[in-house]
């Protein structure tokens, strides 16, 4: 046993989270949430992930398989329990029902909807502490969630993968492959886990892609993302982006907010920008990316398309700034994660 | 005392290390060795490091700093003492002569010239170890000598800095600044260790660079690197790259090796390339570049000219591929070290 997991409480939390993380993409517009049910005795007597919505929520499942052993436990849950009645009962109920005595959540609900389940259960003479993995949690599954709540718009990450020197194909357009298999593996990982891909007319008429999540042999991922094509250019009905691998709309116009502001309304809240550059400098212009992951591979090209296309910047003054959250190596690619400056 | 210092053989070689980063770019066409001689107890009895052309070796400088008590010590050195007589005698005579009883050393020379150094030593009693932070050092500060003996050509970094999307100007060709306050000092620190920089004379034309080495006051470093100014196109006598803070030269033609034998005629080992794009495609389409150091600052452009220019490429398949050695944060910017593939 190591120092992370011989705290029972922490080691739930972090079984939490992994059960949240396999329900990443399948929960939206609700968060994918994870709980752990410890009993009196701190051992674990119960797990549950959000269901799709409709479905129970993660408290209401991981009780449900800890059954009588609830009693007097600790339900460990990655998200504040929630406090009122939407599809489903609320999940504090469920816990007092259940005789629990302590609650330990990692992130606070900022919905003003469903928030308040801390004080609930306080009143009822549960203990609830708060805060444990939180930023871990927050910055990780409930990332595009916890956006969704604070600004009422979809969370975009924009990804691409370019040479290091920002090429994201050679000059003749060939482009396969210059991210790794690793690589290529991690976004198809990365698209089971989103709620919609989005691209261009211009990518589509270029490159056909068929913009599904697919495993290492091919297969299909059980969660596929809604594929959605953005702009007015005439696309031909025998493209793959429309095959019946997946759902796939159309969002006429180019305007990012727009495009955003009907997805949220379908229930989108986890966006992935994939390409190419003329959309990409529309949404980045528009400041509408939330997120850059760039894969750049150890490759130099000299010439060639840009991963990034005009986006509104003239002189270094007006560039568009990010602070680096994370660098980290893809197999021979340096993985790039970072944020809007400020946020 | 750290686990790392705990052992003071291991300690004088992290000095010795040291002792030779301080004098890195003086010392060519010599390679830059630091030494510390131990007593016979283990304590740091003198320090060394390798003078100007003409001038003593580390191995010398140490042993007259340690006077007597370097009898039945140990001298700890970077590089395996020469055994040869070149400008000055041999490093293993005056090792000899000090009653040193053991040598421990980082790196063996490749140089048949100077090698058998270590033969010479245990030929005559003493002990002699060899690899201690041998990688570490072959990378560091020997990298560049290691390489012209080797290969006879000298050693090229290409330093570019530019945005995450691989852009090292705006639309308007405004570039200042793109790289952070830490990277531009961290670039400065790293011309008052080459021995040469070479810049095309279209980037001379461009932005009139000094291509001085200086320091964060603004003042010139102690070592200034020979100024290159490669390529035919005619430049002002009025240029900064002319003016007296530095030597500079022209060399005319714009073949990569033609150039790099020049400059290995006269003494040079250590180059920094920096600029532009085309003399830097020009180096990388002729397998002319031994390291790439990208400084990739957070920011987003869209548009402007990109760091790179033909390098020969026409399709994916025929990109440059390099294996990164070395990503890190400096201040704001991603740092990436790469070398070619397979060496």
């Amino acid at each position: 046993m190591t120092a992370a997991t011989a705290d029972p409480v922490r080691a739930a939390m972090f079984a939490a989270l992994a059960a949240s993380e396999r329900v990443r993409g399948s929960t939206s517009p609700n968060p994918p949430v994870g709980c752990v049910v410890l009993d009196a005795d701190g051992a674990v007597a119960g797990t549950g992930a959000t269901q799709p919505p409709g479905g129970p929520h993660a408290e209401v499942l991981a009780l449900r398989a800890a059954g009588d052993r609830a009693r007097g436990g600790t339900a460990v849950v990655t998200l504040e329990p929630c406090a009122h009645t939407g599809r489903t009962a609320p999940c504090t109920t469920a816990l007092l029902a259940a005789g629990v005595a302590r609650v330990v959540h990692a992130v606070a609900d900022p919905n003003p909807k469903a928030a308040g389940g801390a004080e609930v259960l306080r009143a009822a003479g549960v203990r609830v502490e708060s805060g444990l993995l939180g930023e871990q949690i927050a910055r990780g599954p409930l990332r595009a969630w916890l956006h969704f709540a604070r600004t009422g718009r979809p969370h975009v990450t924009w990804k691409y993968a370019a040479s290091l020197d920002g090429r994201s194909a050679a000059a003749d357009g060939t482009s396969k492959w210059i991210s790794s298999a690793t690589s290529r593996a991690e976004v198809h990982e990365l698209r089971g886990k989103v709620d919609a891909i989005l691209a261009g007319t211009g990518t589509v008429l270029a490159d056909d892609p068929q913009l599904t999540a697919r495993e290492a042999d091919g297969g299909l991922r059980p969660h596929q993302p809604l594929r959605v094509v953005v702009g007015d250019r005439e696309v031909p009905a025998g493209a793959r982006v429309f095959d019946d691998s997946a759902a796939t709309i159309r969002l006429p116009g180019g305007d990012p907010a727009a495009a955003l502001a009907e997805l949220g309304r379908r229930g989108v809240v986890d966006v992935l920008l994939e390409g190419g550059p003329t959309l990409a400098g529309a949404f980045v212009a528009a400041g509408c990316v939330d997120r850059v992951l760039a894969y750049l591979a150890p490759a130099l090209l000299g010439a060639g398309p840009a991963a990034l296309g005009d986006a509104g910047v003239a002189s270094v003054s007006q560039a568009w700034w990010w602070d680096i959250e994370e660098t980290t190596m893809s197999g021979p690619d340096v993985r790039v994660s970072a944020v809007p400056t400020g946020r």
